[in-house]
């Protein structure tokens, strides 16, 4: 009995329910649009701890006991906790999770992290091996830029096609079948390269592998966007938005009314100079987590498709000359019951 | 119907067959006391190319295709590709990768990459989700050196601790029924941290972790270490084993008559002046792939443990004082019919 619909999409036989979402962030997100919303700001962004990659470890740690805590659970009741950030080793997630004695899916999809760990989690869940999954994702603006680009204390001038990396964490406790947003299914990404090369516009790289993403969620499904309410890409700012808007339309889909980007709906335009937006692991999460879920639990959405998006550079490869590759996973979200 | 058996173990409702498996390797590993049993022996560790990241990349990419091709299978035919490596952003799997045009879920696990993606992969299967995985592991000598020790033209003296990260790539393709192994379920490891700073030492590091996932896996199926034939771990080398061992017995188990190591299998300890043993992504994947798997075709081997072992280290972590994370994910491995 396969669940597979065409070739990258899987349904779930019964919902995965969103027992509970988490999100803790910087300062700076903490002063943008959506800053009374998170469950926490912290105003340190180093978190009181000695170095930034540290501090990542401490948002990722947060969001972990804070996503257990509002799903009424202890950790110990987690069967996989899944997580994935950006730092060389995943070193955010690993050093903030050691202590869970949970068993530990460490996964890679640059900034899509979010959307392959609920995609892998609810799967887990639905094939019946799991009751109960934590998914995490972070990242931390100064431990991004520090392996990525520049060192903070050069003062790089960032270009206008350049994103913000949240500084932050988010969890998503997955399992039970209690009313509310729920997983249906996801549709797992392919590797899309359009040949970018500039580490400093990620919405260009990323935006092929949203709208090939997109695609084929809808043809496997034979479902037209409008099915959607809110199709929500995770991390491709204005800059990738505007692409990805382009591409839809030359595959024969006009998402511009349906579509949102939680680098768009992070920062502020125009007081926050974060140029093209936000972008990072922590993005999507903690955007789905603080505005989007509450929005479905409050009525205001009730079908979305949730696809984090990532650039798969590291700085090796971008010095060896190659492009950036893209990825985005889907995620179909509705409110059950 | 959960399919779990206590705290982290899963058993399938099905043998999720093992359709193929290859191995490519370098030059010192094809010296080595395998060498006529890999698929194939690339006499230039560079692979042509002018990286060994680049390198890297070859590697996996000639693994994925020999292993599809061994499954008598197209990259098309496979549900998802699992992958994952040493690299900063896992720079090997991606760009070998790239053009596959599959399902992609990236996983970061250290040198037991093997062990999480044969996790995954086989619940994906067994949960109805895919017909056929394809699950790669790589790694490379230099590349490896070069990120997370010291620069090779350095010439660093190693300690006798220290192992030599394998280079090569394997790849498996799970699913199908057809007689010969398969893998019967899974036990999922946690972080265990024996407070070992030495990265130099990684055996020690994570023995432990091997300790705690093998103990896990005999106490959620309530089996004894001679259920089977033989408990495999991935690369925790002499040192690693000779503590394996300790910590086995101090838990009540003597596994010293049937416990192998990758590390120790694949290099000779004698004329290859590797020290602790052999290690790397790639070093449980290609000994699994040509040494193991074949002997359970030949009916050497019934049942056996796969417990492939990573060290949760990144240079970061490491310059920042942080103590070495051990895990270990074991892949239960049975003769099918």
């Amino acid at each position: 009995m396969l669940k597979r619909y065409g070739g990258q999409t899987v349904l779930f036989n019964s919902p995965v329910g969103i027992a509970a979402a988490a999100s803790v962030v910087g300062p700076k997100e903490g002063e943008g649009p959506l800053g009374t919303k998170f469950d926490r700001v912290e105003k340190d962004a180093m978190f009181g701890v000695e170095s930034w990659e540290k501090a990542e470890s401490e948002f990722v740690r947060t969001a972990a006991d804070l996503a257990v805590q509002k799903a009424g659970a202890v950790t110990g009741d987690m069967d996989y906790i899944i997580a994935g950030d950006l730092l060389n080793q995943s070193t955010g997630s690993i050093f903030g999770l050691r202590e869970t004695m949970r068993p530990y899916l460490g996964i890679f999809g640059a900034c899509s992290a979010m959307g392959e760990g609920m995609s892998i989690g609810g799967m887990l869940i639905d094939g019946g091996f799991a009751s109960k999954v934590l998914c995490l994702a972070s990242s931390h603006f100064c431990s991004a830029e520090k392996q990525f680009r520049f060192p903070l204390e050069f003062g790089s001038q960032r270009p206008l096609t350049a994103s913000w990396t949240v500084t932050g964490a988010a969890g998503v406790v997955l399992g039970g079948t209690t009313a509310g947003p729920a997983v249906m299914g996801c549709t797992t990404g392919r590797m899309v390269d359009m040949g970018v090369k500039d580490a400093h516009n990620m919405g260009a790289a990323m935006a092929g592998a949203a709208a090939d993403t997109i695609v084929a969620h809808l043809e496997d499904t034979s479902r037209t966007p409008d099915y959607y309410d809110l199709i929500v890409t995770g991390d491709l700012g204005y800059v990738g938005q505007e692409l990805l808007l382009q591409l839809m339309k030359k595959r024969g889909h006009d998402i511009a009314h349906n579509h949102a980007d939680c680098g768009i709906e992070i920062f502020d335009r125009d007081t926050q100079d974060t140029h093209s937006g936000g972008s990072g692991c922590a993005c999507s999460g903690v955007v789905l987590a603080a505005h989007f879920l509450e929005k479905m639990k409050q009525g205001q959405i009730g079908k979305m498709l949730f696809v984090p998006t990532g650039a798969l550079m590291s700085p090796v490869s971008v010095q060896q000359g190659e492009s950036i590759p893209g990825i985005a996973h889907a995620v179909a979200i509705e409110n059950h019951k």
